[in-house]
């Protein structure tokens, strides 16, 4: 920003109808040494720290005298991480960070720390797919509902080719958008697709969240009308082998529910720290009785992916046991890292090569 | 939620890694006769205040036993608001609402108040454009942007059909998802669309934020990359009556600029309380000597909309004004309100049936 575009900007915010907006501070800023400053101006707050998902414990700010509370932290392994402020005792994000985490449940702010060689989530010079935001109407469930669908870079240029679909579903207090704006599932597949690791592919986001219906009448909207839409608006092959369902948390926990009792049409199944607490859950896998032949010839891939600092690690190592004493022929993933997103973008990015082959 | 799903909740929060989030509240309530109910939970604070579009001050909160403060407001005029909480001295979006206004420099949440029969921009049941994400790569700028892109229901249906652009600009610290998220510029076009008013059109929204250029560097971004990059991969109309421009705000200070130096180009270009106060602006209107003979023949739209308490009111009366001094012929349309979105999404809604005909 030039002198002029500096007093242009500050007689705008001036002018502005935002009287009370505080001074405009740079954070984060990332350094070139993967260390980062953040800053938050509270001129009357008592105490500020940052909490994020690189930090085990909360971390003070200092203050400046002209109220800009700033922390610098240690280098920290590149990767995406959500953050937040606490003034006093009240959660923030990051007013000068656009970013921030889908969620319906809490705020949080993005860092984005970029490696020194272009990690599988980032914008890298290949070519792109895109990322559309449709509605459908959901018999099922009585009303109009969102869906992000991901179509791979050259899609659908010649009218012929017809394309495999993925079924990708966020975590509990998530939306349609989580996948993508947390998860970079589209940078992962443009990344994956260019160095021809995975196959060009359609990968459809629904909304997990039915409420005020109950959890699980997300399966029939899957099964009748995601499903439907999907192969009625986009030229997919529909062919069990060519369709594959993956998710995190609570939507590993869908993940299984809607892929292990339709393995007639879902030859891959993924579940990234699926979340078994539900009554759907329960129901389908307390007395678990599978014809594990049948379902071993029908699924070609059937992964659990965990973190060991994952609050679901001894869950998801216990139903993998469960799966293999029932007969099926579960593929463990196991990490380091906890239930992040960070680890979730590592899921994804391990699974779509080993889809459709 | 029934009684087994709020068990469910409250374990699988109480599991959960966040271990500091506050007890979940309902906030926003929109009640039937349109008064709202505001909450945030903040046991410690001193005082909590409601900040929002439909008010003209602060209006304190009431804190309840179990620290919950909260507000009703008198019946709103509908329409979608920003606003945000005061704590103590910190602003904060409210954690229990997901929609946030998509900015680079504030956070604000949006409270979406119904109106008794349907609104221009309220999701109803009509066939549905599609919102795309995109990159581009920008050779003015250097560098790969984003760009959404609208395309009208029952698009590319039969491979042969071509489309008129609008090329659709957000405001000053706005982001290419601003239009969408908080203006609904896909859901007033469905309506449009659907009743008749507007012809189907691809409405593309680039980012107008091309720091760390300049900002008279979008100019060329707009014309040398925006728009050679949709008519390569849409089926789009290319002559100058099926090109309209639009903005608002500081992008209505770009379309004027973008618009009026290139009327061979946009035969509709239509300023949204214009944002006079740039470099570029100065340059071309500051010593106007159009060609108005020439203009006139080749505008078949030349509006400026602003609302009579709006901050820029004064500035773009005397625009009008000027350019009706110099020949051109702008048609004005004044209506109450400030510099908001409020105002923003009727002036599209008010564009939109009289462009591409």
């Amino acid at each position: 920003m030039n002198k002029i575009q500096l007093l242009v900007a500050i007689l705008f915010l001036s002018f502005s109808a935002q009287a009370q907006r505080n001074p405009v501070v740079v954070s984060p800023e990332v350094h070139p040494n993967h260390s980062v400053t953040f800053r938050f101006s509270a001129k009357n707050a008592k105490q500020v720290s940052l909490e994020a998902q690189f930090l085990k414990d909360k971390l003070p700010m200092q203050k400046d005298a002209s109220g800009v509370w700033s922390v610098t932290v240690d280098p920290v392994k590149p990767d995406i991480y959500p953050y937040c402020f606490w003034v006093d005792d009240t959660q923030v994000t990051d007013p000068n960070n656009t970013v921030v985490f889908a969620n319906e449940r809490f705020k949080y702010s993005l860092v984005d720390i970029p490696g020194d060689t272009p990690l599988i989530h980032s914008l890298q010079n290949v070519p792109h797919g895109k990322i559309s935001y449709r509605y459908y109407n959901s018999k099922t469930l009585g009303t109009t509902r969102p869906l992000v669908i991901y179509t791979p870079p050259g899609f659908n240029v010649n009218g012929k080719t017809k394309y495999p679909v993925l079924y990708l579903i966020h975590g509990g207090s998530d939306t349609e958008e989580t996948w993508t704006k947390v998860g970079k599932a589209n940078l992962i597949a443009d990344n994956l697709i260019a160095q021809g690791k995975a196959k060009p592919m359609i990968i459809v986001m629904p909304y997990g969240n039915v409420r005020p219906k109950s959890m699980p009448e997300f399966t029939p909207d899957v099964m009748n009308d995601v499903i439907p839409f999907v192969e009625a608006n986009y030229p997919v092959l529909t062919d069990s082998p060519n369709r594959a369902i993956a998710g995190f948390s609570v939507g590993g926990g869908q993940t299984l529910n809607i892929g292990l009792t339709n393995t007639d049409k879902f030859a891959y199944v993924c579940a990234y720290a699926p979340y078994p607490e539900t009554e759907e859950f329960r129901k389908n896998f307390s007395n678990y009785a599978p014809d594990a032949e049948k379902m071993n010839k029908q699924l070609k891939l059937f992964t659990l992916s965990v973190g060991t600092e994952d609050f679901l690690f001894e869950s998801v190592k216990k139903n993998i046991a469960m799966f293999k004493e029932k007969g099926l022929k579960p593929v463990s993933y196991i990490v380091d890292g906890g239930h992040t997103w960070m680890n979730c973008k590592q899921y994804l990015a391990t699974t779509l090569p080993q889809l459709f082959k």
